[in-house]
């Protein structure tokens, strides 16, 4: 297995074969994970902790699942009551929590960078959960599982990712992995939620669903954020529907054993079709999350075990 | 021992072999938990996700034990600081928990029915903390468990339920729970607060204390939310316990054995007299609080054996 | 080991002989932290709650990292969240968690005594995680072998304590704990925060920062809490820097090898000069940090023992 990290801070420093390594692994995760007995060693011994200085329940969870079946000590530190109120500094609170002596330290944070700032500051390994409009490596590999399982393979697929990519630190991470893959993705959105230059990542972009769905293998919508609304990036929700929510007609120009996707939480009826959702034979985004909770017990496992050949040698 | 149940929704579907079958293996777990190694393995390899909508320190710290000490990995999830402010359906909610692989799911829920409607739509064991106005079923079967102890049986004795019976599931549940056990239940309250033909399950209806407490073996005082006091059902603190509060003159009417109960948290000197709560030849408020967790403790193993015989077949 | 006490409700009560017994356990546990399989079996099959009436985030991760790294089955009740709120009392918050039979109580309140209260109602071992302006043991027995591992001893040794003394329960605890373990302290800060009669305790006062670091070996600051200066007991944040932060002038009086404290979270520029906080060669904040999570366990260790001899006596 190749995995030669000492942080998952993003898919942007991962190879072809890294990413491969996490996904194989994720795989005996999966079989884990429906067993009677979901509880496995590889991380006995070691500390966890989930720093979340936003809110996120399904990732926090996941994380916290994925650490406990694998045997560590995991702590969660909800980071809105925290010292930060008292004035602390991020590195202050990162230095404290490093002299606890964590192995794996599972962050997320509302500005883009402050991950890997912080990683440059403990000495355990640090998995971003999200920061800022940069990255969201885990959610990029589980759904890389979760289309690899369905597609049989990541290579030479079409890939539509839709809604609000300029804000999208999950389309960012997919748009690096899939590429890196040897996918062809497509970002379909209003021109307001379409970042600049985003063409350079080898990206076709469309202000169209049905030419932008036309063909292809996989379709990935985004969560659209309600403050976008007010911010005038657009209309309204019934409008966005009309032009931009994946119902049963625009869904019709892609491959007829195209998949759907979706991060979570979904609004039903603003970025898809409620019908669409909850079809089991084109919705996949269950095991969207079942495949989050095996990947990330994968990447832990991973620099754990690196961690420990470090500290060895 | 005869659980033939996939849930614990509530008491209505419990014949009374299967409430014996949870009281008694619960005695075994008294046992243990009053032991200086009070942990077991009976969920070991299982995961325990307690839903909580509505907050609640003891019955979450109940089931949290519960589930730690029989060897589970056990996550709570805060649902007020969760993805429902996201505008995510408590159905999607419960998918995305399900494809997380839980085994056992403890859920509070402030809708009659919610917990149902959830059970229905995941693969593992649902145990009802608390729906609405609906059931409670395992503070029931803490409070049977609490009343076999100190009378050495459930069946033929008189049982007095006092206070704010309309709005209260522990009442519906000890009620269908006492009833079905072969006891005979006496509610006592004001008319604005006992729910209208309530006589069907079989129990006299009292307005006045002293007539309703007349030679009963227990008397089970509920608790009295505040917010009844503002929407006009009773007319002050200070007039409701005058009335229905217990104190040792009304508590004269019983049986000079009769146990004195209260769910908590209690308010003192409204529902009851402070005396008397602490009172250790009367009150068994807190082995109520210990029953509680042996009960839990009970039910989640009994779900978890049929759960993985029902796998296994 | 000498430790014969059945909780660790302050320092008061301890003597020279017990405070080394948890500094030596402590010592061990640095090793445990600082290795690959930071698990240990101590408190395997005991439960540890921790009740924190005030929010602190390092001090609940501590105790929380210190029981999960030794076996116990750990919970934490949010108590703002709680049973407070439906106008239940302290003691009967106390009884429900005692009727839970927890083994290890780690409790802080706000007011000062409240835990010694809780202490006496309970049937577990209790550790006082502060109590309002009374007392930190954990904090003073970190310091403690903090100094001790940068010092070699903790006899003999001119220790300064700076800042707001009087509503300080960190510096109530250390003066303690290093006069009985003699050491020379000296207190330092606006008189509006030295309380009054504190001479008593067999200290030094001053109210000038550079008289008082005259040749110490030890410089504990405190934190300022910001209510203080709304408080009027100190004009401003920048005033009180210039006269009581400490910077590399002031520190210059202190002897050239003297450490530096902060129990954290701390203000810079308010308390301490940035650069003398992070300063590796001065600067002890972050061992203190270390050594709170192997103290703790140290102490919950010791009473575990005594917990299970006299349980088994």
């Amino acid at each position: 297995m190749s995995f030669p990290h000492a942080h998952l801070l993003g898919i942007e420093p991962l190879a072809p074969e890294n990413i491969t390594a996490i996904l194989d692994l994720a795989e005996e995760y999966v079989t884990l994970n429906r067993s009677d007995t979901k509880h496995g060693d590889a991380l006995a011994g070691l500390t966890q902790i989930n720093m979340f200085f936003e809110a996120s329940t399904r990732t926090q969870a996941s994380f916290e699942l994925a650490g406990k079946r694998l045997g560590a000590d995991v702590m969660n530190m909800a980071m809105q009551a925290s010292s930060l109120k008292k004035g602390e500094t991020l590195i202050d609170t990162a230095l404290t929590l490093n002299a606890m002596h964590p192995d794996l330290l599972v962050v997320r944070h509302p500005q883009s960078g402050a991950v890997d700032l912080l990683a440059q500051k403990v000495r355990c390994a640090v998995l971003n959960a999200g920061d800022g409009r940069h990255e969201h490596p885990t959610q990029a590999l589980l759904d890389a599982l979760t289309i690899r399982r369905a597609k049989g393979r990541l290579h030479r697929l079409n890939i539509a990712i839709c809604g609000d990519i300029a804000h999208s630190r999950v389309a960012r991470s997919n748009i690096l992995l899939l590429g890196r893959m040897e996918s062809r993705v497509r970002l379909i959105g209003p021109p307001t939620l379409m970042p600049a230059g985003i063409e350079e990542f080898g990206v076709e972009v469309y202000d169209d669903m049905r030419a932008g769905l036309d063909g292809v293998d996989v379709v990935m919508m985004l969560r659209l954020q309600k403050e976008r609304m007010d911010g005038g990036f657009i209309p309204s929700e019934r409008e966005y529907y009309h032009r931009y929510g994946l119902d049963a007609e625009k869904l019709g120009y892609a491959k007829p054993d195209a998949i759907v996707m979706h991060p979570g939480p979904m609004n039903r009826g603003v970025e898809i079709d409620g019908e669409i959702a909850d079809d089991i034979n084109r919705s996949v985004i269950q095991d969207q999350v079942e495949m989050g909770v095996a990947v990330r017990m994968a990447a832990m496992d991973l620099l754990a075990r690196n961690l420990r050949a470090r500290r060895a040698g």
